[in-house]
Formats: structure tokens, C-alpha cells, sequence
């Protein structure tokens, strides 16, 4: 830093393409500050060392950072830049700090440089000193590319590359994020834990389709039929080179957000048209097969919840079970169930008090021991290749108190108010994310994470543009839903030391019907497990609620119980019984 | 245009200080093409002359525009800068575009040349054509200006003049907008219809304040007044070359979106530093002294309507009266009141058809006679010293069918929904609207307008900055709700033809507690009139909702009787009988 005159240098968790969980090649602000948790990012200056992440990771991150000249600087809001105010108060006029454009977006480098402007401090996203200092560093993952059958994908690559091609505003459109890669040309592969992505850049022209990757993740089969689909096979670096060597009367569609600043600086400003990324919305909208395949991958994920508590309750019997055991057990019921292909995310197992830990991950050594009593939070998905699932179900393993019971009705209900909500189109989640919560509010009480997130058709669990969020500056908050649209309905309510509540499934975005009012939306709930009639304080309840509870209590059965063993379906009967 | 190398000149609907309502001297849209609705915009090119406004205005403005070469141009969002898009459409690369830099705000500025930089249009902002050709222009106002007396306005302009100085971050701090400087001051004139505000400019510095007016306005004994409290008197016009020749080592503080171009580029740039409009947020919180006295403003305003209705109920049994005629006498009941100063709108009465035109105008040749029939919407208000009213009430004069009963009975769900909210600090407009909608929604209905505005005291009816509105992108829909704040409770339904709902009270926002969740905040409604009994189909209520309703009715009876005439505390009482 010194020899380069940079006064301070930015570390964040990011990829290239912008990933919400990245390989570990990727993971310096790990290496360098020890800290694990999901969300950080780490400020090296000439006196100072800092970490900012959010109070998810307060007790963590002090944890880890111990012993360190780090310092814990405690973020108020989850993902802000709050670290640039404090880079605007504590630098003199004239510093200069330098990150390494590669892993930051052209979005996220004009905030810094409009925050820094007022100061003249210079920004230069050109210097990568990570890869400079990181001995051992892992490898670029390179595991092989597989095709996502079209009996599953429901529309060719051809088909999809000419759907965005209709939408492009330029000669070519550049395409950086994995999920996106994998959903445009039906191609999959393990990347990335949990994520069955391909680490790769696109870029479609009027003609062919230039694919930029690790020619070794490719067989020779698979190549030929990339090549008969006019998709052109490259070296991943070669992205930049080709960008820097665009035809100077051809342009390209690029997405400030999700285009790192590296490739950014590659093009000639004139080349360059600002506009969507044409197949995040594209991808949003689940085609009719792939909705056909995520029914029967929510018929597995039920079976597969249903042999999961049956085994727990007889476990129970004799023995504790270890949350981290849960989790491995789930995953074995899953895959079970065929097609499957890993865990959409690491499971949650929240027992007691850990259940009020919003993303709390059991530890082998330190993991609570599951005990006939109290609240035990579940929330987990399977990567199917017919589909990714995401649910969270809250049982009790004892009596519930009063408080219990009224809390987590409150949830419920906010949860069948998102569920059976009716709305014209051009709504955005921010409109609806109230009306998950006003229930705790009336009593004084919220939950701090959003009520839902966009869902992808196996590929990433958390997927945009859409969600149910309180936010008004984020696409999850701002996005018009349509039909055809896969997202979470999760209200929660977490009490600390004493238990977490949330309640999960995932719904369709469908059309209701007509007006001369607009075209109205509905959701359709997907997910397929009872809810735990033992936490609900039934007197809480209204008429309709209670009709919504039946009825999805009679659809869990009847879809679920030709599926299930003679002793599974008494279970079921139970669980699934009119209130 | 041809002389100066002008493509296209814009003529918007503004005056230099951002007012929604504008003096006759500002109506230059409206004296060019005739049209006189509140929003529009022409633009006039070498070729073609547009005027584009909304759905509210179509009839009306195809009638104005006839015979005239300037066509209408549908906007299809009030307000949205559509034209924008047409200019950019229409006009070659390296155009001219030109406006009034006096009559456009810089925030509109800077949206046209963001638009217009991609097609390398420019923008001339200090040419005023329509000075030079409209001969027999209205003068400027120049009514007298008074003081709000302190026993009204609970602060003195002394103390409101620091506070904003406690929040000042440069030397100077400009405030272009007139509901604010009349705040500020405790000064109150008729300069704009309805709108008790004086046409002028405020410069705060450390020491002292400067009031930029024409100083014909201002008699010797409150020039003494002002004086005393430090505030200096100087020519409107004399605003500009203050700011041209402010001291080179002194800053200004100003907010772009109510400041003109006109007066920006009178400021070296680097003198300017951008903010908040100070006087906008303190202006929303209520002081408790306007409290007290808005809650008298509304028994005045109560026993008013109470003696119109019975009026109506009168006149009715032996003629027709016209929607022009009830108005009239409505002004008359509230005058008859005391502390009176107008109405703070034109009184909105729209007889069956007519009260489903959402901007309804009733005009003495055209308006309808109101029958003992049908449905009856009046939505009106009084600028009454002790504050400002904002009413809308919806009677039957019949018998109403069961779909009327049942929008009414659905829109009054909606505005018991946003009454019993309980709400984090944080909420914002956004978050709340639906909840006034979702009623409708479930029935394929909903209403095109906003369901809540800030209101003035003895000020502007609409009050920025909070509302309660479906648009994230507003800040009627994205500002956070704080106790104190001021704000009108109105879902509708329109059903074209034939009738209009809508029920409109006002109401304070108020701490409901604190828990371990934050702290939260709910609706304290003040309005006080009865809502139509004869319109709640009372099954479709929930327990909540009667006794919301009986509650409100009850405290209406309690607040009004000891005001009313025996004939009027009988008719109250039916009015406010238990359901």
C-alpha cells in the first residue's frame, strides 16, 4: 500500500459475478480477517484494520477476530455502505483508496466515488494486492459442466438466447451472473456450495453466443452440442480481452449492478448502453413445465419432512438428536426422494434459544441436543433437478406456554394474509410486506428480515429481481410481481435465549381475473407440510383463516398421503386435522 | 424560437417556488392553450404543439385545446415526466431544448439533461419567451401580509428560526417554497387561492434572516415587528444578485427539488451545498399548541357540516339544490363559525355520476341538482386560524342498493384499517397503503388516487413531506412516519357514471410505546362527523371494526352535542347511533 500510495484498501466478500455465496477461491476478506459469516468487509489503512458486518455476526465475528488488530466496526443496517461514511470522516482530502475492481460492481464504485467526491478523495478500483500475498490460495473450482435436461427446463437454449436477443438494446449483451449463465443455457454444475452454477461470463451477439470458461469443465460431447447451438466455447480470461477489442461500431448491453468494474473499464464508454440484466426478469418467470416439475418437487420435500419427524419423534423416545444430526438426516430423506442433487443451503436447525439466531448455523462441537421440549425451528431446501425447494416449519416438542401459542399464531397469520392477499398488477413487495407483520405490531412486536425472496427453478435459493421486503431502495422491495413468479412467504418472530418462529412455503404468482379495475394477482401456496396445530391459539383465528388452514391442511394430505407408509399417513392425519 | 436557436420550449404549470397551487401571474400553460386544469404541461416546437396531461383531464382539455393546433398528449401517471421521453423520440441529435430556468425546479433540470445527454440534446434554461408576448399578464399578487398570532402558532418565528439553524450545515440556508416560509415567520397573506401564503423568498443566515418581498405588502408596524426579531426586509427580485454576490468564503445551504434553476445558477458552485429543506420536517410535526387548536378547528368544522346536512335534509323535501349552491352554503356555515379565513380547496360536490370524476369541478351553468336520490360525495375543508380542515364525507339521499352498500361498507374497512394501525417507527407511506386497498382488491376493485397527504396548520391542505401513497418513488410514499405529523386517512371507490365513495378524516400520529422491538407509533383521528349508517352493510364488519366505528360515533356525539341546537344533537344522535 505504501509503495502504491493507497491510504486504504477495500476487502469485500464478493466474485466476479456478483454472487450471493462464493467459492472459496474468492473468499479473501475470510482469509484475511478469520471471519466466516456470510456478510462483511474489511478496510486495511495505514493505522487501522476494520471488519463491518451486521448484528447477525456480532458474537462470531468477535470470536474470530480475537487476538487480531481488527476491529469490529458493528453495522446498523445489514448490507449498507456504512463503511464508506466512516472512509469519508476518517480520511483527509486528497487520500486515495483502491480496491481491486474485479469483485466490486460499477454500481457499487460510483457510490464510493459520489460519497468521496465531496472530499476529492480518488478511488482506484485497479489493484488487486490479494492475489499478491495469498499463499495456498484454493484453485478456481472447475468441476464439470452438466446439461439441465430440456424435460426439465421446459425451453431450449436456443429458444432463451432468442427471447433475450429480441430484448437486447444493443449489438451484444453481457451476462456475468451464474445463475443467470446456467438458467439461459440449460448447463449446471457445482461451483459453488449449494448453488448449481458454473463459474463463466456470457455474451450473446446478433449471431452466436460467446461462453467464457474453463474449457476443461466441458466434455467433447457437450461442447458439440454447445457448438451445434451456435455457443462459442472460450478461455474465461479471454472476456476482457474481448471487450477491449469490440468492433468500435458495435455496442453492448451491459448491467451496472451486476457487472464488475474491471470489465467495465474494458470497454470503450462509448460502446457501452446501460440497461437491464434482459435474463434475471426472464429467468423470473417459471415456465408452465417448470412449474409442472416444482409440484413434484414439493411432493418430495414433504415426504421427505414427513419421514424426518417421524424419525425424530421415535429418536426422541430413547436419545437427544443433535441439531447438526437433523440436518444430516434430512438431507438423507431428500435424497431419498430421486433427482435430488444437494441442499439448496445449509440448513437451519434452531433449537430453543438458537432458533432466535435469524442465521444461526449449528456446529458439530457446540450444537444444542434436541430434547423433548420446547420450540425447534427447521428451515431448509433441496436442489432437485425438478426444482429447488425452501421451507420452514416450527414444531413444538412439548406443551407450549400461552405466549408460544399467541406468538405463533400472530406469524401464522400474517403468513396466510400474504398467502390469500389479492392485488392488481404493477404491486411491489414493499406494498405487501405489512401485512405479514401488522398482527406482531398490534402487540408491540416485528421480526428484523424480509417476509420473502425470489426462488429459483434449480438453481439459487435466493433469486431476484422480486421479494416481499420493507425496503423501498431494493429491487426485493421495488419489483412488480407477475405471473409466474416463485417466492418465499417466511414471517417470523424471534424471542432471544428463548426461541425463534417462522413459517415458510413457497407460492406461484398467478392471475386471479379481469376488472375494469386492472388485471388482479394472486398467490398460489406450493409447499406441502402441515403446520403445527399444536402452536396454534385457534380462539386467534377468523373464519377465513381458519377455512385457509383446512383446506391447505386437506391438500398437504391428499397429495401427500399416496406417497406415504400406513404410519406416516396416520401421522399425517394428525397433523393434518380440521380445526 | 427561429431567432434563438430554440427546438423545443418547454411551458410547464409552476411558479418560482415550487407551489402546487399557483397565482393567476404563473399561468403561462394555461394562457397559452387555453386548458385549466391543475396539471399539465405544453411544449411547442418549430413543427408541433403538445400539451400533455392525465386521464383526470382528457375531456376537459379536448374540449379547451379545440380549435387550437395543440394536441392533447395522454399521459398515462399524473405528474410522470412523459414528455421526456417524447422529446428525446422526436428531437435530432444536437437540438435545443429551452425553459423558463424561473419556473422549473433544478431537480427537473437535472431529470431533462440526464435524458437528454444520450441523444446530445441541450438544455437553455434562462430564456423566458412567454414574458415577452403575454400582454395583459395578471400582476403579482400583493395582498398584505399578517401575522399568525403565537397563541396560535405555539413557537415564535424567533425560536423556529433557531431551530432550523441548530440544523443548518452551511452559513446560509435558502427556502424558496411559500408554506414554509410562512411557518417560519408565523406570517400568513392571500396570495394564492385558498393558500393563506405571501409570494417571497427566505435567506437564514447566522445572525440574521432575510425576507425577499415586495415590500408594499408589509405595513410599518409588523416591518417594526420583524425588525425586532432580526429579520431584514428586501426586494423580491433583489434574491438573485444577493446570491450572485455572496461573500466567496461563505456557503448556502439549498434543496434541489424546491429551489428554481434561475436561482441556482446565480450561486458559484462551489458556495452550493445540497440538503433538506429544514422547514419542510419541522413544519410536519405538529407543537402541542397546534394541536390543541386543531382539535378546536374541528368541532367548527363539525357543527358546520352538521348544519349543512340538515340543511340539505330540509331543502331537499321542497326543491332541488345545485352541487354550486351546497358548497356556498357550506363556506357560509363555516364562516358563521369564527376564525375563519376560506376554504383551504375548492369544495369537491359530486352528485351521483359526478362524484366518480375524482377531480370534480362543479361550474354554476353545468352542475347537477341533487335529489332526494342517489349517492352525494362532498369533500371540502376550511383554513380556520385555529387550522386548516380536509373532509370528505359520502351520504346516501335514498335507498342504496346492495353493490353500493357493499363498496361503501369495503372502502370504510380500508380506512378502519390505516385508523387502528400500530406501525414501527421506520414505516413509510408505502408500506401502509394497501392496507386501505386490500378490501377492494379481494373484490377485483381499488381507487386511483393516494390514500393520505400531509395537511397544513392554518397552511397548505397538502403538506409534504409524508402521505400514504402506493408510489415508492414519491415522498408521500417513502418518508417515515414521526408522532407529530399530520396526515388525511382517505380511501375511495369510483364506479364511472354513476357514483363516487370516499371517506376522508384527518389524523395525528401518535406514540403507541416502546418494547424490545423499537418503538411504535399509531393514528389518533380528529375529524369529527358522523360516517352514513345507511351506507355500512354492518355483516361484512368484523368485532374490531363495530367497535372502532362505535367508538368513533360515540366520541363524534360527545365532542359536537354540547355545540349543537336541540333539532341537531336529535339528528346527530341518529347519526351516531350504536350498530
Amino acid at each position: 500500500m505504501k509503495a502504491q500510495k493507497i491510504d486504504a484498501y477495500l476487502i469485500p466478500s464478493g466474485d466476479p459475478h456478483q454472487s450471493e455465496y462464493v467459492a472459496n477461491h474468492w473468499k479473501s476478506r475470510r482469509w484475511i480477517s478469520g471471519f466466516s459469516g456470510s456478510a462483511g468487509l474489511v478496510i486495511v489503512t495505514q493505522q487501522d484494520a476494520g471488519l463491518w458486518t451486521d448484528s447477525r455476526y456480532f458474537i462470531q465475528a468477535k470470536e474470530q477476530l480475537a487476538g487480531s488488530e481488527i476491529v469490529l466496526q458493528k453495522q446498523k443496517i445489514p448490507h449498507a455502505p456504512e463503511h464508506i461514511e466512516w472512509l469519508v470522516s476518517q480520511l483527509p482530502s486528497g487520500s486515495t483508496v483502491a480496491c481491486d475492481g474485479n469483485v466490486l460492481s460499477i454500481s457499487q464504485i460510483k457510490s464510493l466515488e459520489s460519497a468521496f467526491a465531496k472530499k476529492n478523495i480518488k478511488i482506484n478500483a485497479t489493484t488487486d494486492l490479494i492475489s499478491q500475498i495469498w499463499e495456498n490460495r484454493p484453485p478456481m473450482p472447475s468441476n464439470q459442466v452438466f446439461e439441465h435436461d430440456l424435460s426439465y427446463a421446459g425451453v431450449s437454449r436456443v429458444d432463451k438466447i432468442n427471447q433475450v436477443r429480441k430484448k437486447m438494446i444493443a449489438d451484444y449483451h453481457l451476462i456475468s451472473t451464474l445463475d443467470d449463465i446456467a438458467w439461459l443455457l440449460n448447463l449446471r454444475s457445482n461451483d459453488v456450495n449449494c448453488n448449481p452454477v458454473t463459474i463463466a461470463f456470457v455474451i450473446i451477439g446478433k449471431e452466436s453466443t460467446l461462453l467464457f470458461i474453463d474449457a476443461q469443465k466441458v466434455n467433447a460431447e457437450l461442447a458439440a452440442i454447445l457448438k451445434r447451438d451456435k455457443i462459442e466455447l472460450h478461455p474465461y480470461d479471454g472476456v476482457t480481452s474481448f471487450l477491449k477489442n469490440l468492433p468500435s461500431d458495435h455496442r453492448i448491453q451491459i448491467h451496472m449492478g451486476s457487472t464488475n468494474t474491471r470489465l467495465y473499464q474494458a470497454i470503450a464508454p462509448e460502446q457501452i448502453v446501460n440497461g437491464d440484466n434482459i435474463t434475471m426478469r426472464l429467468k423470473a418467470i417459471k415456465n408452465e413445465t417448470e412449474k409442472k416439475h416444482i409440484h413434484t418437487a414439493m411432493i418430495k420435500d414433504g415426504i421427505a419432512l414427513t419421514k424426518l419427524y417421524l424419525w425424530l419423534d421415535t429418536k426422541l423416545d430413547e436419545q437427544t438428536v443433535s441439531e447438526v444430526e437433523l440436518a444430516k438426516q434430512l438431507a438423507n430423506f431428500r435424497l431419498q426422494q430421486g433427482d435430488y442433487h444437494g441442499e439448496s443451503f445449509g440448513a437451519i436447525v434452531g433449537y430453543k434459544g438458537n432458533g432466535a439466531i435469524v442465521h444461526y448455523s449449528a456446529a458439530p462441537e457446540t450444537c444444542a441436543q434436541i430434547e423433548k421440549d420446547g420450540i425447534l425451528l427447521l428451515d431448509s431446501g433441496g436442489q432437485y433437478f425438478c426444482g429447488t425447494t425452501d421451507i420452514t416449519r416450527t414444531i413444538t416438542l412439548g406443551t407450549p406456554t400461552t405466549e408460544q401459542k399467541r406468538n405463533f399464531t400472530l406469524v401464522l397469520k400474517g403468513h396466510i394474509a400474504i398467502a390469500t392477499l389479492q392485488f392488481p398488477h404493477g404491486t411491489v413487495g414493499v406494498q405487501m410486506d405489512a401485512f405479514a407483520r401488522h398482527h406482531l405490531w398490534q402487540h408491540g412486536l416485528n421480526y428484523g428480515h424480509g417476509t420473502g425472496h425470489g426462488v429459483g427453478f434449480f438453481l439459487n435459493v435466493h433469486e431476484g429481481p422480486q421479494g416481499i421486503a420493507s425496503s423501498i431502495t431494493t429491487s426485493r422491495g421495488s419489483t412488480v410481481f407477475e405471473a409466474g413468479m416463485f417466492t418465499s412467504n417466511e414471517p417470523g418472530f424471534y424471542k432471544t435465549g428463548e426461541y425463534g418462529i417462522r413459517i415458510e412455503n413457497l407460492v406461484f404468482t398467478e392471475v386471479a381475473g379481469e376488472t375494469e379495475y386492472g388485471q388482479f394477482l394472486k398467490f398460489e401456496t406450493v409447499t406441502l407440510f402441515p403446520i403445527d396445530l399444536n402452536l396454534v391459539e385457534v380462539s386467534l383465528l377468523n373464519e377465513g383463516e381458519k377455512t385457509w388452514l383446512n383446506d391447505y391442511h386437506q391438500k398437504v394430505f391428499e397429495k401427500l398421503s399416496p406417497h406415504l407408509e400406513a404410519d406416516e399417513v396416520e401421522w399425517m392425519r394428525n397433523q393434518c386435522r380440521k380445526i
